[in-house]
């Protein structure tokens, strides 16, 4: 077999072979193939496309090419949840301790924020004493004990997705359905949870903007699911403003808890309840949707989540004064209110700037080794729809460096846009896609 | 500027400005461009595809990214000529020396034969002692003073087409008009000639495989000459049989004797003189196309294209000794016979099998730097079109080792097809395109 054929039976637009896939991703993994020829074929890939079979082909190469975990120590149904990336997202933090809270297994391998988005290992950092990286005995130990662990990635997991994605990232073939949603997959399969609720973002800062090309990916990634024999469904949610009214890791940790005691955003709590139900229904704990969404509100109202969270915190090691007491968590020296130059409704957010704000502000990465601020970030006073009048607060920006926010001012304000009516209300979850179907919520 | 952009905009179908086509040529042959950042460009060229202005912008940012040749200090028009490649196709050998006997000055730069065809050079350095590296000045003279020289190519010309070429071959993006055109024209422009004739093959032994695609590269060829001020015109050629009967160095040079003694093929000589024409034409020698194909027979038939050869070959230090008596020149130890297996006509020719079979018997190169057996190759006895009884020899195969034959003679066999029908004429020159049009020839 040789790769130069492999490039040019895509590049004409014809179906790869599990053989001819399998040769390109072990032998890139090998060092065999070069970076000419491999992204050769992604440029062919991107314009050419892959069919259902070749996606899944390409996942399970992709899988196998390193280490995978093994969860099988661990009785029980494992369940696994991804979210495609968004700003303000912490619904990992709050949906974890409720869905274990009620028996749901979760052995959930994170990721750090890079760009615009944040990651969720840095917001469990921003608790004192906290470990994300323990070493496999440790992690297996706490899923059983207390339903529940949320750690960095260790061993060499899916060592070939590293290598297409740094030559995507470089040659303009990242936004392709199949090499997405076989990124994803990939490194979900090698996780080794039996199911896995997705969480696709759609908007204006998610990397999928429009609905047609969210359900895309997320009918790509089910069926991918179904193909490997893990039951998989996902939600397509919304991202044209930001999740909850926080962004920054020690904000958004607070936001949590603040969620956990009933108190939090209205629009994060629906999510969250809406991802604790579904990966309920997947577990097979609840019988319908309908009955995990009541058992997800009855595990926060009754404080059995918070209590979780606390348990699994403590054991990784952070300190869980700051859960009980969260004023406790260090506050950037500077306070910036954002102030409204004029009245009327917030009619859009460019989500992404806002994304990009946050990392301005110290937030955030630019570089994979830069520093965190954890304390740094954005409380939004007023978000998408809300009424606001000239002069009044609509934002407050953290950080520790005034350069920063000189850096971040504009940034936030060209994000934010003021109109004289208000927007058309957006659903929060557009759309559920599971191995059955497609079902639009309005 | 940056190449992701560049690569993103052409992914997407969208035409490159003049500034980016440089941005790319030039930071490739700095070394500031990674490969596989090109070779992710050159696929979505091969996909998307380059207007006419694209086209003509790569084309002169390759000509000038390496050294170019000045051919000022030779008085009058210089014309060169190119073929895109075929087999048995030695008409620059027979056609310099016509034109040059009429007047027209050709400095002409020559390419080695690789993979199925042949190369002018290597055909000429089957004459003993003839030199086809020279010096500049020593090129000019023998310009100067007889009208024509063909010599390899001296000094850095179009480094950028080096490079490219090496990533489209590893990469499946050879087969690409603009990207094809952009590498002939830039080589031709670089090389110094005021007017070009362009010679493109079509057929089983091209890489043009059929009219439609040859018509679109000769139209694009000819739209960067008309671009870059160099008047070029095109013929389209028929190459689904090799032209003339001999394939392989010695056995060229003797054809071409033959032919300029008015003895040589039919289907060579009219080829010769059909280009010769056009050369005539494009130096302003001859009014119109039919007093350049007169004005090229007579120069055979008088026998002052035999006598312009005999000059240039012994300009180049050639023994001329081997043109009057071309007896002189070593014969292939083994001269197989290949014997028609049953009464018919032959019907068809894989020319590029043919190709093949002649490097397999030592004639040509696999790799750049393997060592020719200028004695070897094939002479056809019959081609396509003759009436052939079964057991009369249809074919020689010329070689100097048992082993080469042993793999070249099934190569030959299956190349030539033998019916009972006798086949379709075909016209030996198909079309001619110059700037103003398209004319083609039944």
């Amino acid at each position: 077999m040789r790769m130069y054929d492999i490039i040019e039976r895509k590049r004409d637009g014809r179906a790869l072979s599990e053989d001819e896939i399998s040769f390109f991703v072990s032998g890139l993994v090998a060092g065999d193939i070069p970076d000419y020829q491999a992204s050769a074929l992604l440029m062919a890939i991107f314009l050419r496309g892959m069919d259902e079979r070749e996606t899944l082909a390409l996942t399970l190469a992709m899988e196998h090419s390193g280490d995978t975990v093994d969860l099988s120590r661990i009785p029980g149904v494992k369940l696994d949840k991804h979210s495609t990336g968004g700003v303000g997202d912490k619904t990992t933090l709050a949906v974890v301790p409720i869905v274990a809270s009620l028996g749901v297994n979760v052995a959930k391998m994170s990721g750090r924020g890079l760009g615009h988005t944040g990651g969720t290992l840095d917001k469990l950092e921003s608790i004192p004493g906290l470990l994300t990286s323990l070493d496999r005995e440790r992690f297996e130990t706490i899923v059983r004990e207390h339903g529940a662990a949320i750690v960095g990635q260790s061993g060499n997991l899916v060592p070939a997705d590293k290598l297409i994605y740094a030559l995507r990232d470089v040659t303009a073939t990242v936004g392709s359905i199949p090499l997405i949603a076989s990124s994803i997959m990939s490194k979900k399969l090698a996780a080794g949870a039996d199911k896995i609720l997705l969480d696709v973002k759609c908007g204006s800062g998610a990397f999928m903007k429009t609905p047609a090309d969210a359900r895309r990916l997320a009918e790509c990634m089910v069926g991918i699911g179904a193909g490997a024999n893990r039951a998989c469904v996902a939600l397509i949610t919304n991202m044209d403003r930001p999740l909850g009214r926080a962004i920054g890791n020690a904000l958004e940790v607070v936001e949590v808890v603040e969620l956990l005691h009933g108190r939090g955003p209205a629009d994060l709590e629906r999510e969250c309840v809406e991802l604790a139900a579904n990966m309920l229904l997947l577990a097979g704990r609840v019988p319908s949707l309908e009955a995990g969404r009541t058992a997800a509100g009855r595990a926060i109202v009754d404080g059995s989540a918070f209590e979780r969270l606390r348990e699994i915190v403590a054991a990784q090691g952070g300190d869980i004064g700051y859960l009980d007491d969260t004023d406790l968590f260090v506050r950037a020296p500077i306070e910036f209110e954002v102030i409204a130059p004029r009245d009327g409704f917030i009619t859009a957010m460019d989500t992404t700037a806002l994304g990009v704000c946050a990392v301005e502000l110290g937030a955030g990465r630019e570089h994979v080794d830069d520093e965190i601020d954890y304390a740094a970030g954005i409380t939004l006073i007023k978000t998408r729809g809300d009424v606001v009048r000239g002069g009044e607060p609509i934002a407050r920006l953290h950080t520790s460096d005034p350069a920063r926010l000189d850096a971040a001012r504009p940034i936030f304000e060209q994000a934010v846009f003021i109109g004289p009516q208000a927007p058309a209300a957006e659903p929060l979850v557009l759309a559920r896609v599971c191995a059955s179907g497609f079902e639009r919520f309005d």
